[in-house]
């Protein structure tokens, strides 16, 4: 019998929350903490686990990559909201990183928490978990800047790499814990590419841009129905009790925060 | 016969000149790009691969890691030179990344430049060197942080961090590909630690700053000349032709600029 989606997260927060930065970084740790205790979804960590479960692996043993994958997230979200960048002054409800601790600190909380995140994915015996997180980061920070320079003439390009790579790597991560070879991974891998389309494009609805102001709310609803069903229809090809992620893929695709 | 620090360096300059940044990156590898030719000294991967050298490892088997190094090198002053860090509109002579590309791209550049380091120590089998890395990085923006509070209660605490813990790293990765057990690395991280101590204060001798401003000039002088003497005694301890490394710390000790 799986977990239900919210004692995954619950497992996750409870990691998150007893969570021990590097000493080394002092009083910024205090401010990494700041940023990471947000009250954010933690759909990354739990698309992470859930995946783990469906193949085979205890949630418990993924935590440390799942919680990676989180401060990778939150990295970008500290980064993002600079005055240079998104210039946010609140992120959820409260005053965003640099509003709260000033331009400076934020820039270097952002610097500890994307190196935080490889420490904890570098827990594991085998390079492969760090290797995922900094290919989906690059990417990341590729679509980062794509939308920096308002590049959007192709905003499903941009989603890919901005929202998907990391998405994507929540899958990856838990395939290589589960020492899923490669040759095996390529179903999964489609199903991370939807998931993260499907996050983003119903972000874009509940938000009025990107791809629904590009191409109208009502063509963003039928994408994003159309990417649900993708996801849903991938999840039965697994020979493998998928029905935790297939509740996630619900919840995504009907969520109206 | 050991190859010379300028043979050594050769090789460096070589492999960074030849380095495929990821395609994710787009317009923004050439940012990247433009930051790690800025004309370096490169003495981070320089020691790293001549203490490959001394331990009996090929050093273009050390390149990535050290490449991997002076990538974190690179990020850390991209980010630092910002305005609302030490607002550096030069760099070596030429404009530094956010006067010549503006804040949001070196923002963005300095953090791919940190994830590509990360892919580079990820490409050896054993995760030990990207572990080694990562805590490295960590505490060198421990000491950052430090410094923009302007706690500079002890500047040598602030330089340990700061600047000691990635010349530390440059000796600990060397090791780990050359596969010294732990047990037997102590003498040679006790040499990284004089290496680095070395350069900083050398570093404020040079520009009046630092140790040199809160305890003069002559206090600064004997200290890099005491802390030469420690390295090179450490050298003359482990059983390996460390003459490279020698002609390293007495360049570094009388270097002027």
């Amino acid at each position: 019998m799986p977990a239900s989606p919210d004692e995954l997260r619950e497992l996750v927060e409870e990691y998150l929350e007893d969570l021990g930065l590097s000493p080394e970084l002092g009083q910024l740790a205090a401010v990494a903490r700041y940023a990471l205790d947000g009250g954010g979804k933690r759909i990354r960590p739990l698309l992470c686990l859930a995946t783990g479960e469906a193949v085979g692996v205890e949630p418990r043993s993924l935590l440390p990559a799942a919680a990676a994958l989180e401060l990778v997230h939150t990295f970008s979200l500290v980064h993002d909201d600079l005055p240079a960048l998104d210039d946010d002054a609140f992120r959820r409800g409260r005053p965003s990183v640099h509003a709260e601790f000033g331009e400076a600190t934020a820039i270097l909380a952002g610097d500890a928490l994307l190196a935080e995140a490889f420490r904890l994915a570098l827990t594991y015996s085998s390079p492969q978990v760090a290797r995922e997180l900094a290919q989906a980061t690059l990417g990341m920070i590729g679509g980062q800047y794509i939308d920096v320079r308002g590049e959007t003439g192709d905003v499903l390009a941009l989603h890919r790499l901005k929202t998907g790579r990391l998405f994507a790597a929540c899958i990856g991560c838990a395939l290589w814990v589960a020492e899923v070879p490669q040759a095996d991974q390529a179903g999964w891998r489609r199903f991370g590419d939807q998931v993260g389309l499907l996050f983003q494009v119903v972000d874009d609805l509940l938000d009025g841009d990107g791809y629904a102001r590009e191409h109208g709310p009502e063509q963003a609803r039928a994408l994003a129905d159309t990417t649900a069903e993708r996801a849903a229809a991938l999840l039965d090809t697994f020979p493998a009790d998928t029905s935790i992620l297939a509740a996630i893929v619900s919840t995504l695709s009907t969520r109206v925060s």
